[in-house]
Protein backbone atom coordinates (compact mmCIF):
# COMPACT_ATOMS: atom_id res chain seq x y z
CA UNK A 1 0.00 0.00 0.00
CA UNK A 2 1.35 3.28 -0.97
CA UNK A 3 1.33 6.24 2.03
CA UNK A 4 -2.18 8.36 1.93
CA UNK A 5 -3.17 11.09 4.12
CA UNK A 6 -6.65 9.69 4.56
CA UNK A 7 -5.15 6.10 5.18
CA UNK A 8 -3.11 7.10 7.65
CA UNK A 9 -5.41 9.10 9.41
CA UNK A 10 -8.25 6.31 10.19
CA UNK A 11 -5.19 4.61 11.77
CA UNK A 12 -3.63 7.09 13.69
CA UNK A 13 -7.02 8.38 15.34
CA UNK A 14 -7.88 4.87 16.60
CA UNK A 15 -4.82 4.36 18.71
CA UNK A 16 -5.34 5.68 21.76
CA UNK A 17 -8.63 4.12 22.22
CA UNK A 18 -6.95 0.99 21.56
CA UNK A 19 -4.55 1.35 24.17
CA UNK A 20 -7.26 2.92 27.07
CA UNK A 21 -9.10 -0.72 26.21
CA UNK A 22 -6.04 -2.36 26.61
CA UNK A 23 -4.49 -0.54 29.38
CA UNK A 24 -6.90 1.42 31.31
CA UNK A 25 -7.41 0.22 35.00
CA UNK A 26 -4.82 -2.85 34.64
CA UNK A 27 -3.17 -4.53 37.72
CA UNK A 28 0.17 -3.52 37.85
CA UNK A 29 1.38 -7.28 37.53
CA UNK A 30 0.14 -6.77 33.68
CA UNK A 31 0.79 -2.91 33.43
CA UNK A 32 4.61 -2.99 34.75
CA UNK A 33 5.94 -6.31 33.94
CA UNK A 34 9.09 -6.46 31.31
CA UNK A 35 9.75 -8.96 29.29
CA UNK A 36 13.60 -8.61 30.00
CA UNK A 37 15.60 -6.15 32.44
CA UNK A 38 16.24 -3.60 29.31
CA UNK A 39 12.88 -3.97 28.09
CA UNK A 40 10.47 -1.55 28.41
CA UNK A 41 6.86 -2.16 30.17
CA UNK A 42 3.68 -1.30 28.73
CA UNK A 43 3.52 1.44 30.90
CA UNK A 44 6.72 2.60 29.82
CA UNK A 45 5.77 2.31 26.35
CA UNK A 46 2.52 4.67 26.66
CA UNK A 47 5.42 7.29 28.35
CA UNK A 48 7.85 6.94 24.98
CA UNK A 49 4.92 7.32 22.59
CA UNK A 50 3.65 10.55 24.24
CA UNK A 51 6.65 11.83 24.42
CA UNK A 52 7.45 11.02 20.70
CA UNK A 53 4.00 12.51 19.94
CA UNK A 54 4.91 15.98 21.45
CA UNK A 55 8.66 16.07 19.65
CA UNK A 56 8.76 13.89 17.10
CA UNK A 57 5.94 13.88 14.05
CA UNK A 58 4.66 17.37 13.91
CA UNK A 59 8.13 18.99 14.58
CA UNK A 60 9.98 16.96 11.34
CA UNK A 61 7.51 17.80 8.98
CA UNK A 62 7.62 21.76 9.97
CA UNK A 63 11.63 21.07 8.77
CA UNK A 64 11.32 19.03 5.94
CA UNK A 65 8.17 21.46 4.73
CA UNK A 66 10.08 24.92 5.77
CA UNK A 67 14.05 23.64 5.54
CA UNK A 68 13.85 20.49 2.88
CA UNK A 69 17.40 18.94 3.51
CA UNK A 70 19.18 21.59 4.72
CA UNK A 71 18.89 21.30 7.96
CA UNK A 72 18.72 17.67 9.61
CA UNK A 73 16.63 16.49 12.20
CA UNK A 74 17.33 17.05 16.06
CA UNK A 75 17.62 13.08 16.80
CA UNK A 76 15.28 12.42 19.59
CA UNK A 77 15.48 10.84 22.77
CA UNK A 78 13.57 7.60 22.89
CA UNK A 79 13.30 7.21 26.60
CA UNK A 80 13.17 10.81 27.50
CA UNK A 81 9.47 10.08 28.46
CA UNK A 82 10.28 7.98 31.09
CA UNK A 83 12.02 10.82 33.25
CA UNK A 84 9.65 13.40 32.11
CA UNK A 85 6.24 11.44 32.84
CA UNK A 86 7.54 9.75 36.22
CA UNK A 87 4.58 9.31 38.46
CA UNK A 88 1.29 9.91 35.91
CA UNK A 89 -1.07 7.32 36.26
CA UNK A 90 -1.75 5.28 32.93
CA UNK A 91 -4.67 7.77 32.49
CA UNK A 92 -3.24 10.73 33.08
CA UNK A 93 -0.69 9.27 30.23
CA UNK A 94 -3.77 8.14 27.99
CA UNK A 95 -5.72 11.05 28.19
CA UNK A 96 -2.54 12.88 27.57
CA UNK A 97 -1.77 11.32 24.75
CA UNK A 98 -5.20 11.52 23.20
CA UNK A 99 -5.36 14.67 23.10
CA UNK A 100 -1.98 15.08 21.66
CA UNK A 101 -2.55 12.50 18.88
CA UNK A 102 -5.87 15.01 18.25
CA UNK A 103 -4.15 17.66 17.91
CA UNK A 104 -1.63 16.70 16.06
CA UNK A 105 -3.97 14.97 13.26
CA UNK A 106 -5.51 18.30 13.44
CA UNK A 107 -2.61 19.98 12.51
CA UNK A 108 -1.36 17.96 9.99
CA UNK A 109 -4.51 18.31 8.17
CA UNK A 110 -4.02 22.08 8.21
CA UNK A 111 -0.32 21.71 7.48
CA UNK A 112 0.04 18.95 4.07
CA UNK A 113 -1.20 18.83 0.97
CA UNK A 114 -0.74 15.48 -1.13
CA UNK A 115 1.72 17.17 -3.41
CA UNK A 116 4.00 18.01 -0.57
CA UNK A 117 4.58 14.03 0.23
CA UNK A 118 7.61 13.83 -2.25
CA UNK A 119 9.55 16.75 -0.70
CA UNK A 120 12.73 15.57 1.11
CA UNK A 121 14.04 16.14 4.65
CA UNK A 122 17.44 15.06 6.12
CA UNK A 123 17.61 12.30 8.79
CA UNK A 124 21.10 12.56 10.29
CA UNK A 125 21.97 8.57 10.10
CA UNK A 126 19.66 7.81 6.93
CA UNK A 127 20.09 11.11 4.80
CA UNK A 128 17.58 11.93 2.25
CA UNK A 129 13.95 10.78 3.31
CA UNK A 130 10.52 11.80 2.24
CA UNK A 131 7.51 13.40 3.95
CA UNK A 132 5.61 10.50 2.89
CA UNK A 133 8.21 8.15 4.75
CA UNK A 134 7.93 10.09 7.61
CA UNK A 135 4.13 10.05 7.59
CA UNK A 136 4.33 6.20 7.13
CA UNK A 137 6.56 5.67 9.68
CA UNK A 138 4.17 7.03 12.38
CA UNK A 139 1.75 5.11 11.83
CA UNK A 140 3.69 1.58 11.60
CA UNK A 141 5.51 3.06 14.80
CA UNK A 142 2.04 3.27 16.78
CA UNK A 143 1.81 -0.80 15.54
CA UNK A 144 5.38 -1.34 16.36
CA UNK A 145 4.53 -0.27 20.07
CA UNK A 146 1.17 -2.16 20.46
CA UNK A 147 3.41 -4.90 19.19
CA UNK A 148 5.66 -4.57 21.54
CA UNK A 149 2.79 -4.31 24.32
CA UNK A 150 1.25 -7.43 23.75
CA UNK A 151 4.18 -9.60 23.46
CA UNK A 152 5.59 -8.38 26.39
CA UNK A 153 2.15 -9.28 28.10
CA UNK A 154 1.73 -12.63 26.45
CA UNK A 155 5.40 -13.60 27.52
CA UNK A 156 4.14 -13.33 30.86
CA UNK A 157 2.45 -16.52 30.27
CA UNK A 158 5.24 -17.69 28.26
CA UNK A 159 5.59 -20.87 31.11
CA UNK A 160 2.02 -20.82 31.83
CA UNK A 161 0.93 -22.12 28.91
CA UNK A 162 3.02 -25.40 28.76
CA UNK A 163 3.49 -27.27 25.32
CA UNK A 164 0.63 -24.69 23.31
CA UNK A 165 3.73 -22.44 23.10
CA UNK A 166 4.41 -24.48 19.63
CA UNK A 167 1.18 -23.08 18.46
CA UNK A 168 2.02 -19.27 20.12
CA UNK A 169 4.31 -17.51 17.89
CA UNK A 170 3.97 -14.03 19.35
CA UNK A 171 6.01 -15.96 22.05
CA UNK A 172 8.97 -16.22 20.23
CA UNK A 173 8.87 -12.44 19.00
CA UNK A 174 11.46 -9.91 19.35
CA UNK B 1 3.86 -15.04 35.73
CA UNK B 2 1.74 -18.37 37.09
CA UNK B 3 -1.58 -18.62 36.01
CA UNK B 4 -3.95 -16.80 38.22
CA UNK B 5 -7.72 -16.91 37.33
CA UNK B 6 -8.14 -13.25 38.60
CA UNK B 7 -5.14 -11.67 36.80
CA UNK B 8 -6.40 -13.50 33.46
CA UNK B 9 -10.00 -11.99 33.57
CA UNK B 10 -8.58 -8.79 33.56
CA UNK B 11 -6.73 -9.37 30.22
CA UNK B 12 -9.74 -11.74 28.61
CA UNK B 13 -12.51 -9.36 29.63
CA UNK B 14 -10.75 -6.01 27.78
CA UNK B 15 -10.04 -7.76 24.29
CA UNK B 16 -13.37 -7.10 22.81
CA UNK B 17 -12.65 -3.26 23.26
CA UNK B 18 -9.35 -3.33 22.24
CA UNK B 19 -10.41 -5.40 18.66
CA UNK B 20 -13.24 -2.74 18.50
CA UNK B 21 -11.01 0.53 18.93
CA UNK B 22 -8.69 -0.88 16.42
CA UNK B 23 -11.14 -2.36 13.31
CA UNK B 24 -14.48 -0.18 13.74
CA UNK B 25 -14.83 1.51 10.79
CA UNK B 26 -11.67 0.31 9.60
CA UNK B 27 -11.86 1.35 5.84
CA UNK B 28 -11.43 -2.02 3.69
CA UNK B 29 -8.14 -1.72 2.77
CA UNK B 30 -7.07 -1.94 6.14
CA UNK B 31 -9.56 -4.38 7.25
CA UNK B 32 -8.86 -7.09 4.31
CA UNK B 33 -5.39 -6.90 3.44
CA UNK B 34 -3.23 -9.78 3.78
CA UNK B 35 0.43 -9.93 3.78
CA UNK B 36 0.43 -12.98 1.94
CA UNK B 37 -2.11 -15.26 0.20
CA UNK B 38 -1.97 -17.95 3.06
CA UNK B 39 -1.89 -14.91 5.60
CA UNK B 40 -5.36 -13.59 7.10
CA UNK B 41 -6.56 -9.98 7.34
CA UNK B 42 -7.79 -8.67 10.19
CA UNK B 43 -11.43 -9.43 9.02
CA UNK B 44 -10.21 -13.47 8.94
CA UNK B 45 -8.90 -12.95 12.47
CA UNK B 46 -12.03 -11.80 13.96
CA UNK B 47 -13.63 -14.71 12.53
CA UNK B 48 -11.35 -17.22 13.88
CA UNK B 49 -11.67 -15.35 17.08
CA UNK B 50 -15.57 -15.37 17.21
CA UNK B 51 -15.31 -19.54 15.99
CA UNK B 52 -12.79 -20.04 19.16
CA UNK B 53 -14.34 -18.65 21.16
CA UNK B 54 -17.84 -20.40 20.60
CA UNK B 55 -16.36 -23.90 20.80
CA UNK B 56 -12.83 -24.68 22.28
CA UNK B 57 -12.13 -23.26 25.96
CA UNK B 58 -15.40 -23.46 28.00
CA UNK B 59 -15.89 -26.91 25.96
CA UNK B 60 -12.55 -27.95 26.76
CA UNK B 61 -12.65 -26.59 30.45
CA UNK B 62 -15.61 -29.05 30.30
CA UNK B 63 -13.85 -31.88 29.52
CA UNK B 64 -11.27 -31.50 31.82
CA UNK B 65 -13.54 -31.19 34.85
CA UNK B 66 -15.98 -33.77 33.57
CA UNK B 67 -13.82 -36.46 31.94
CA UNK B 68 -10.00 -35.59 33.15
CA UNK B 69 -7.38 -37.39 30.83
CA UNK B 70 -10.03 -40.09 29.86
CA UNK B 71 -11.76 -37.88 26.97
CA UNK B 72 -9.20 -36.39 24.26
CA UNK B 73 -10.18 -32.50 23.31
CA UNK B 74 -11.94 -32.67 19.73
CA UNK B 75 -9.41 -30.97 17.51
CA UNK B 76 -10.81 -27.60 16.37
CA UNK B 77 -10.80 -26.35 12.95
CA UNK B 78 -9.29 -22.93 13.03
CA UNK B 79 -10.45 -21.81 9.53
CA UNK B 80 -14.12 -22.80 10.35
CA UNK B 81 -14.97 -19.61 11.14
CA UNK B 82 -14.82 -18.15 7.84
CA UNK B 83 -17.37 -19.62 6.36
CA UNK B 84 -19.67 -19.84 9.26
CA UNK B 85 -19.45 -15.81 9.19
CA UNK B 86 -19.38 -14.91 5.69
CA UNK B 87 -20.97 -11.56 4.48
CA UNK B 88 -21.00 -10.31 8.40
CA UNK B 89 -19.96 -6.69 9.10
CA UNK B 90 -16.89 -6.20 11.07
CA UNK B 91 -19.53 -4.50 13.63
CA UNK B 92 -21.60 -8.16 13.59
CA UNK B 93 -18.51 -10.05 13.96
CA UNK B 94 -17.47 -7.77 16.72
CA UNK B 95 -20.52 -7.51 18.74
CA UNK B 96 -21.12 -11.23 19.26
CA UNK B 97 -17.59 -11.91 19.89
CA UNK B 98 -18.03 -9.31 22.97
CA UNK B 99 -21.25 -11.20 24.10
CA UNK B 100 -19.73 -14.74 23.72
CA UNK B 101 -16.31 -13.15 25.36
CA UNK B 102 -18.73 -11.75 28.13
CA UNK B 103 -20.88 -15.25 28.71
CA UNK B 104 -17.61 -17.12 28.64
CA UNK B 105 -15.98 -15.44 31.62
CA UNK B 106 -19.54 -15.68 33.50
CA UNK B 107 -19.46 -19.51 33.21
CA UNK B 108 -15.67 -19.87 33.83
CA UNK B 109 -16.15 -18.32 37.32
CA UNK B 110 -18.86 -20.47 38.19
CA UNK B 111 -16.86 -23.36 36.68
CA UNK B 112 -13.78 -23.72 38.24
CA UNK B 113 -12.10 -22.82 41.52
CA UNK B 114 -8.44 -22.08 41.84
CA UNK B 115 -7.91 -25.79 43.30
CA UNK B 116 -9.29 -27.27 39.89
CA UNK B 117 -6.39 -25.68 37.84
CA UNK B 118 -3.81 -28.49 37.73
CA UNK B 119 -6.99 -31.08 37.18
CA UNK B 120 -5.51 -32.42 33.90
CA UNK B 121 -6.80 -33.01 30.22
CA UNK B 122 -5.54 -35.00 27.17
CA UNK B 123 -4.98 -33.21 24.03
CA UNK B 124 -5.23 -35.39 20.91
CA UNK B 125 -1.15 -33.81 20.08
CA UNK B 126 0.75 -33.20 23.21
CA UNK B 127 -0.66 -35.64 25.53
CA UNK B 128 -1.86 -34.42 28.87
CA UNK B 129 -1.93 -30.74 29.75
CA UNK B 130 -3.45 -28.99 32.88
CA UNK B 131 -6.63 -26.76 33.05
CA UNK B 132 -3.80 -23.68 34.11
CA UNK B 133 -2.29 -25.05 30.75
CA UNK B 134 -5.35 -24.30 28.67
CA UNK B 135 -6.45 -21.08 30.37
CA UNK B 136 -3.60 -19.13 29.89
CA UNK B 137 -3.26 -20.49 26.41
CA UNK B 138 -6.85 -18.95 25.90
CA UNK B 139 -5.04 -15.19 27.36
CA UNK B 140 -1.98 -15.48 24.96
CA UNK B 141 -4.24 -16.87 22.13
CA UNK B 142 -5.99 -13.36 22.26
CA UNK B 143 -2.47 -11.40 21.87
CA UNK B 144 -1.19 -13.79 19.57
CA UNK B 145 -4.11 -12.88 17.09
CA UNK B 146 -3.83 -8.80 18.14
CA UNK B 147 -0.27 -9.50 17.14
CA UNK B 148 -1.17 -10.68 14.18
CA UNK B 149 -3.50 -8.01 13.37
CA UNK B 150 -1.20 -5.07 14.11
CA UNK B 151 1.66 -6.79 11.88
CA UNK B 152 -0.64 -7.29 9.11
CA UNK B 153 -1.62 -3.62 9.26
CA UNK B 154 2.40 -2.30 9.71
CA UNK B 155 3.41 -4.31 6.60
CA UNK B 156 1.06 -2.80 4.45
CA UNK B 157 3.53 0.19 4.93
CA UNK B 158 6.34 -1.94 4.81
CA UNK B 159 7.75 0.02 1.65
CA UNK B 160 6.34 3.51 2.42
CA UNK B 161 8.78 3.51 5.38
CA UNK B 162 11.73 3.75 3.38
CA UNK B 163 14.79 3.62 5.23
CA UNK B 164 13.12 3.69 8.94
CA UNK B 165 12.35 -0.21 8.34
CA UNK B 166 15.68 -0.31 10.30
CA UNK B 167 14.07 0.95 13.67
CA UNK B 168 10.47 -0.96 13.19
CA UNK B 169 11.30 -4.42 13.68
CA UNK B 170 7.40 -5.63 13.34
CA UNK B 171 7.95 -5.25 9.90
CA UNK B 172 10.09 -8.49 10.28
CA UNK B 173 7.96 -10.34 12.49
CA UNK B 174 6.28 -13.61 11.42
Amino acid sequence: MNYDLDGADEVLRRTPGTLRALLTDLPDEWLHGREADDAWSPYQVCGHLLHIEECDWIDRTRVILEHGTTQPFVPVDREAGFARFAGWSIDALLDRFAEQRATNLDVLQKLVKPSDLDQQGLHPEFGPVTLAQLLATWVVHDFNHLHQIVKTMAKEYGDAVGPWRAYLPILGAT
